[in-house]
């Protein structure tokens, strides 16, 4: 089905139950973030009374009539003036006030004035702030610090507010574990409840996340039922196997009504939409990203219902989208983005798309989305993309689109400390990709380190063979030491390419274009090596950490990589050489403030410690600029 | 002293005290709207094993080379193949996955497949989420549901973030009482501490009022020392009588030392920055809209730099101011605005300036910053306006700029109750204020009630008149008792004009421009009554509700407005006639949705028994659209 079908189906059958409600009454200093059911008028005028708003005198304006500096008028104490500080009640028959500044003492019981005094002068008059009986807030209102400062004023203690609604959050998986107790072969840490939580307390509502019950009929009926009893709205998240899924999607049917089963979106297609006593259930689908969306296309919106609101659209931006993204006419699809601002212009590039990656919602600058009826969006078209960030961060990113290295996480991490205004986001494609990146024009910085085969130098000749027409420089970056990862003690004793060759070895590989790949194809060439007989050389990984992660789970005997990632995985390490780890960067762009924080970070004396600390670094000439010609 | 060289001055004396801090531990779980001290970096992979991403079975790739359509390859269970879910492990000596839907079963021990499979297809690698070790969030991050859930599935329970920082607020101040508590005539409600609470927790702070401490310097002292031993920021908000403030800034050259005395910012001057024992003391002036602002441009920074975080700048637009605006070379000047899209053009509308007026805060859609070497605005000149509203809403907004009458809150109640999308604006400016509005096209509409003195009809005259080269139409409104408002029981007995002039009576006006004030001059002049022998002609008030508060406080004996005032403020009520309360509208916009809308709600049954329900009302034609041709 429709996802605005679906929604709309979901959101009909709710309005019903929802809108019969009353609200609740509370303190107005708890107010906040609260939705007033009905208008809000003011108790009392604020001031309540005719107040000073100068400290000075209160006197009567007709008895100053005609003063002048050359013919003062002299006032007496208490018959013809009194004392009063801002905020004093001004009294019968006193109708105007003097400031202090503007009377001559003579002496303690008599003044002299020498202007006349017009007539509520220098008075705030009775409800110059808030008159009592009107409009202070209107009904559907979300109350703001200022709103209490203006309905106390007004004699308001008690505001009508919408309730916020229970949500109830039922985990299921006989797979999932909870978080911090042992792992075993096959356990995936519950999280999407804590997301759920997360979202639902920033919304308004109040997040009840029941323990996590196995695939098991009775026991998700009996938990389904509890739920149901205790909330006003029920998720239940669906381990990721089609077991669960089957479960719920019964158990909806047995206990009230299944609206929906299934929706025509990528990712989060298995969602379940039902109404059980009047109450809104959905079956969210188990991967985090199809989590994440389901929640926020239809749990989102019923939140926000039952506080009389609608959802609030995101802000938008346009971009031009970097990679050409092929799209399904099955479903919408939601795309998270990378954004960066090169050159004036807002580039966005895909992230994994993947429903099991959380970090792609975790590094998207924003997401696409894909409507049903498109097969997708041409590289260079233009979209329009939903904001997870400001439009001001995104724009003070220095935008790094190349190969990975560890020192980027933490380069990036430096910059923002010293710098809280910028912030580096860097992109891992492989050197090659950094360098096509470049040419269209959609990176600041490509991080490479490329072998040129011919003359055994890195990255200078890459820069002139591929960016010809581009005025480009180079930033150096680090010496990094490349070699093989193995298990402890290296089990099966690799010790050079031609070990790799052999029958009871599995190697795992880089992704083509990556630097890390030319260095080991050069080297398995010079070698006489056929790479056929390499098992393992068509698996390939697209970062360092993914190579050690490989070889540290045991489905690999040896990857090729650097020093800090097979440290980070507690692997040996036999080294191969150095390379030379740099910053192809296009000169027009040295001069920006944020490249210049960016040579400043890589210079800095902190930083360099830092990456000592790290090892497998050789630091020569780090943070030098050499132009291309 | 400006408010870029205090606010330096604050933040560098604060910044010394605030880094010198450790961050505290908290549970993951807690963690949204927290900000990171240092990166965090995952413990596990995610997935930590190569999962099935279907369900199907796991076989060994090369086991299944060569097979076709044609040439089938049959598979054994347990010697072959498994079966696997989504999700499940893939073990030695497997290395691929085969959807379910693509084997065709033979028996229960043998399948046929009729496709060779890939190595790793449908496998979720190790990692492909999260690889161990590799960054999740930076540090000086604020943490969102999403990265919990990434943190989570990284293995991570537990993070370090920056500690909220306790803010220990003391309002002062003799004259001041709680909310609730018996008004006697002097007292003003207490409500700006409850506005500071409410933003402190909305940065993230925790917020410790204090009982209000009258203005007693020991009492005062006694207060300060155990705020600044409780708390990481203090402030003291002062009463408005100038005592509270001297005892302020003493005490805080006594306990520590004053940084700044005096801001050249308007509202906001007698503001007070101070150290005591490293902890930045506030004192912040009484008046609500100058404690707001003082709030916003000192203590937010002070609030944020605790956590970390620098204040982001609120995203603003650009808007033509409607009306001159004054300013002195001594301040800076915060100006409350309402912003209003009419005929494509954004248009800001100054707001009351006054530093008393907390409703300019609660009915402003932004704020215009004039700078301290600027002399003022110009009308039609060019501004940016920070947005305290979205512009959405604000492109939502009905704009009506003209007489005031209760119905229009009424109205824009019911509108948005009715379409949550549509606002109804409404600024009172007097009838003949909403013409001019008109012909300078900043207002969709003018609701007036203009009494032509020729032909005693009522404003189509007036539309003509001023509005010639319009394309006007006319929505009928209603017909409006005015009359005399005077205490119960009418103790000065007025019955008529000629009583208004007599010498014990005190009359209070509206003023110039407004329909009532047209009304009043006709029928003096009419009935021949000089106006200079009325007392309190010339104190002029902006509102009905004003005039009826007047006579309500006993500072006049008579006004002249409508019923609905006179009842809202429990007063005798003598009527004059009836007027005809109708909107002038440019007939282009007729077409607009929120204008069909807006006519609707006029004409609909429940809005019309809403305002008999009022009272003071005839309805005639009301919702009837009449051309001015």
């Amino acid at each position: 089905m429709e996802v605005e079908k679906a929604l709309k189906l979901i959101i009909d059958s709710a309005s019903h139950n929802f809108t019969n409600r009353s609200g609740e009454k509370i303190d107005v200093v708890e107010g906040v973030g609260r939705v007033t059911t009905s208008p809000v008028f003011a108790k009392y005028s604020s001031p309540n009374y005719n107040a000073s708003a100068m400290d000075g005198i209160s006197v009567k304006a007709t008895s100053t009539f005609g003063a002048s500096e050359g013919k003062p008028i002299r006032l007496r104490l208490k018959e013809d003036f009194i004392y009063v500080d801002t905020g004093d009640p001004i009294k019968e028959p006193y109708d105007s006030v003097i400031m202090i500044e503007d009377v001559v003492e003579i002496d303690e019981n008599t003044l002299e004035v020498i202007k006349a005094a017009s007539p509520w002068q220098h008075i705030r008059p009775i409800g110059e702030d808030i008159v009592a009986h009107e409009l202070i807030i209107p009904a559907n209102h979300e109350i703001r610090p200022v709103d209490v400062g203006a309905l106390l004023s007004g004699g308001i203690t008690e505001v009508e507010v919408f309730k916020k609604p229970k949500v109830g959050i039922i985990p299921t998986g006989t797979e999932i574990i909870e978080p911090g107790k042992p792992m075993e072969l096959g356990s995936i840490i519950e999280s999407n409840s804590r997301v759920f939580e997360g979202l639902t307390k920033e919304l308004g509502g109040l997040a009840y996340r029941y323990k996590p019950v196995e695939d098991d009929y009775k026991k998700l009926k009996n938990s389904i039922e509890i739920a149901i009893d205790e909330n006003d709205i029920v998720i239940v998240n669906a381990g990721s196997s089609a077991g669960s899924e089957d479960y719920t999607v019964n158990l909806v049917a047995e206990l009230g009504e299944v609206l929906v089963h299934g929706i025509a979106t990528k990712p989060g297609k298995p969602t379940i939409l039902g109404i059980i006593k009047g109450k809104p259930i959905i079956g969210i689908p188990g991967y985090p990203v199809s989590a994440y969306f389901v929640f926020d296309t239809f749990v989102k919106p019923l939140i926000k219902l039952y506080q009389g609101q609608k959802v609030e659209e995101n802000p938008s931006v346009e971009a031009v989208v970097s990679k050409r993204l092929i799209s399904s006419l099955q479903h919408r699809e939601y795309v998270r983005m990378k954004l960066g601002k090169v050159d004036g212009k807002l580039i966005a590039t895909p992230l994994n798309r993947g429903a099991g990656v959380t970090m792609s919602l975790v590094r998207a600058d924003g997401v696409v989305i894909i409507p049903q009826n498109s097969e997708g969006i041409e590289a260079g078209e233009k979209v329009s993309v939903e904001l997870f960030k400001s439009l001001k961060e995104i724009n003070n990113t220095i935008v790094s689109i190349g190969s990975h290295d560890l020192l980027m996480d933490l380069l990036g991490n430096f910059i923002h400390m010293k710098n809280s205004k910028y912030f580096l986001s860097s992109a891992h494609v492989g050197s090659m990709g950094g360098i096509m990146a470049l040419r269209r024009g959609e990176t600041h910085m490509a991080p490479i380190h490329l072998l040129d085969e011919g003359s055994g130098e890195y990255n200078i000749n890459f820069i002139k063979r591929y960016l010809a027409n581009m005025e480009m420089a180079l930033i150096k970056g680090v010496k990094r030491v490349q070699g093989f990862m193995v298990p402890k003690e290296n089990p099966k004793n690799i010790q050079g390419f031609e070990d790799l060759a052999k029958e009871n070895i599995q190697f795992v590989n880089r992704q083509r274009g990556s630097g890390t790949r030319i260095l080991v194809d050069y080297l398995l060439k010079q070698k006489n090596i056929d790479n056929e007989k390499i098992a393992g050389y068509e698996r390939e990984m697209t970062t360092h950490m993914a190579v050690a992660a490989a070889v540290a789970s045991g489905t690999a005997d040896v990857g090729v990589g650097v020093l800090s990632a097979a440290k980070a995985m507690e692997l040996d390490f036999i080294p191969i050489g150095e390379e030379s780890y740099d910053f192809a960067i296009p000169v027009k762009y040295l001069d920006k403030e944020m490249i210049k924080i960016f040579i400043q970070a890589l210079q800095s004396q902190e930083f360099k410690e830092k990456l000592e600390e790290l090892g497998g670094y050789r630091l020569e000439n780090t943070g030098e600029v050499v132009r291309n010609n």
